[in-house]
């Protein structure tokens, strides 16, 4: 897929990881306006220390993202932060540009120093085969466990001009973000002003990634970040009132980069929609949703296509959330499984065909008011425990 | 093992569940003062609802309980209410009390009425065989999941008396009991005044059951009951000042039990002892030991026996505790893996061998504080996943 105008990318080999790309270079020829999101694990990793300071230092402007794979760089205190210092001033070396305006992510094992000499070393190559048709490369070079690469695009129109955005993510680890790392960045040659830009990618983030989680709910390096070209002949936007188009391909982009993390979870076979509806406050639909979404018992459950119900409602019970237990209603699919607290009587059979669909759409209830929650979670199978419980070697 | 002085025991097939033990009978002879600890969960099962209700009317007094695995009798409504009703009006009439000193428990499948008939055709015959070496039939007639039944017993000596407690127990699901019911019955042969028992069995269980789980995460089951029933020639206690040693012994049988829990999650082969020290506060430290241990990354790499410790404190740093990343340690038994937020350099042939224990210690300290807070979790392996795919087929 080619890129946005205004952006360039590669991807290549820099020997973090034994024989697969993992260095990925994306560069803005002219530069461009930046809105990020970061983790807010305690122990963010080097790259997210730097890259949110660099950004409030460059105003908002990034020349180039550098992401490397097979190495977290995260609790590595100092070394890690001077060995990402060192990537950064060698990536501005070759471009030109100054250091704050070279953004950083790295994705892989915590707690491993990242091997900086190696990716200083692959940098030019990683320049030179910098193209508007490097996206394939790039999307493939920041993955880690995940079953493929992960690309989207969409255009939108505003003043008469057309737009496009491209995206490209990496996920996996139980696609719950807090399991593992989760990066997403997006493109777009509009010119599109900062305050506005970040405003965007914020409701965007909710409806999308943060629907696969929850708020705090994150890894030591997830990173989301969109990039503006502003490159000729394409839209300029002012802010929400002339961007309604360019919101909604915005979301477009970022729902399918979300529902292909969740798709892709380890080992993941099938996924559930949880929607909670009824709640008193939307923060508690949120805690219904993910305690449901996080609850291995459902998901092995989902795992085996088996509508043991019992486990989501028992699940709900526990996460906190305000509820009436005898106005609660639980369906899946259009088949009515729990009425006012009650259970219907239904056929076994109509419930284990909708969950042996590769989406099962549940809903519940909690009886006490009008806010409303959605959360993706994916099955856990062997596969998911055969990859993680000897990740490292 | 015997019953303490003053209780008889039977376990009696039902046929709640196929072909297996499923109706356990406890009776105080001449009735006990009891104290119970109940689930949070807003979907409490109907055994809970009703129990609750009935130890409160009946002033604390208990002359039976009445166990039944295979059915869990949670989210069945009012026709849920009425069976559990009349399993225990027809268990008053067959020992001649009243009915709210019956205290009722279920475990199994949620969302599924209780087949109480079969239950009141089974009660004479559980009546007939009670005795006071009748604990081994009664624990294997409340297992679910459980590769066995968990009996524990202490002695302790007050006013130069000598008092037994005897306890036991069903867990598995995955040791946290937000995951499956947790049932633990714990009987004595003193005579303890019911606020001091109450005292005394939630200072127990804060040290043990919950050093598994966290408040308020608990299953729409679990139930803690401890039952004294002052019998001739044992210890009469009057409160904290004489029952030093009832309390030490009380805490020892909770522990145990807890422990057997744990090392029986299904499909664990292994536990690891998360403790947190240098926290802010203790509801700090708790978050903090609950989310290193219910991370599925953290328990996977458990089972693979992989020394991950990124995995570990990125959960730390996601709980939401208070922590300095300058000031983190992490250590695995006598092996500091991280100092001051740095990884220290370590064979990791010698943590391979920690991590390859039956009981893998980890100590994380936050830095910040004082408070701190023990948490014992199992591993994440196949077996769970085979266990907890179909388990209702």
């Amino acid at each position: 897929m080619k890129l946005p105008r205004g952006f360039l990318a590669s991807g290549v080999r820099a020997g973090v990881r034994k024989s697969r790309p993992d260095l990925a270079l994306i560069v803005a020829e002219k530069g461009a306006t930046a809105a990020a999101l970061f983790t807010r694990n305690r122990f963010p990793a080097a790259p997210v220390v730097l890259s949110r300071a660099a950004l409030s230092r460059s105003r908002g402007r990034v020349r180039a993202i550098v992401v490397n794979s097979g190495c977290a760089n995260a609790i590595t205190g100092r070394p890690g932060m001077e060995a990402a210092r060192r990537v950064r001033r060698r990536t501005a070396e070759l471009l030109g540009c100054p250091p704050e305006e070279v953004f950083l992510a790295s994705t892989g094992v915590i707690g491993v120093l990242l091997p900086d000499a190696r990716i200083r070393a692959a940098l030019p190559a990683a320049v030179a085969r910098l193209s508007s048709g490097g996206l394939d490369a790039a999307s493939h070079a920041i993955l880690t466990t995940d079953v493929g690469p992960k690309v989207a695009s969409a255009t939108f129109r505003a003043n008469g001009r057309r737009g496009r955005l491209v995206g490209f993510a990496k996920g996996a680890g139980m696609i719950h973000p807090d399991m593992a790392t989760m990066l997403a960045f997006v493109m777009t040659d509009a010119e599109v002003p900062p305050d506005y830009l970040k405003a965007a990618l914020r409701r965007a983030t909710d409806e999308s990634f943060n629907a696969i989680s929850v708020d705090g709910d994150t890894s030591t390096n997830d990173t989301v970040l969109l990039l503006a070209s502003g490159a000729r002949g394409a839209p300029r936007l002012h802010g929400a009132a002339d961007a309604g188009d360019f919101e909604r391909a915005l979301l477009a982009v970022c729902r399918e980069l979300a529902w292909r993390i969740v798709r892709d979870g380890e080992g993941a076979t099938r996924v559930m929609e949880v929607l909670v509806r009824g709640a008193a406050n939307e923060r508690d639909a949120r805690l219904a949703a993910h305690a449901v979404a996080t609850s291995p018992l459902v998901k092995t459950a989902l795992h085996g296509g088996d509508p043991n119900w019992g486990r989501i409602l028992a699940a709900v019970g526990r996460s906190g959330a305000r509820l009436s237990p005898a106005r609660a209603h639980l369906a899946a699919g259009p088949l009515c499984l729990v009425e006012a607290g009650v259970p219907v009587s239904y056929r076994e059979r109509d419930a284990a065909r909708i969950f042996a669909r590769e989406l099962v759409p549940i809903t519940i209830d909690l009886g006490v008011g009008d806010a409303r929650a959605r959360v993706l979670t994916s099955d856990l199978g062997h596969d998911y425990v055969s990859l993680n419980a000897d990740y490292r070697s």
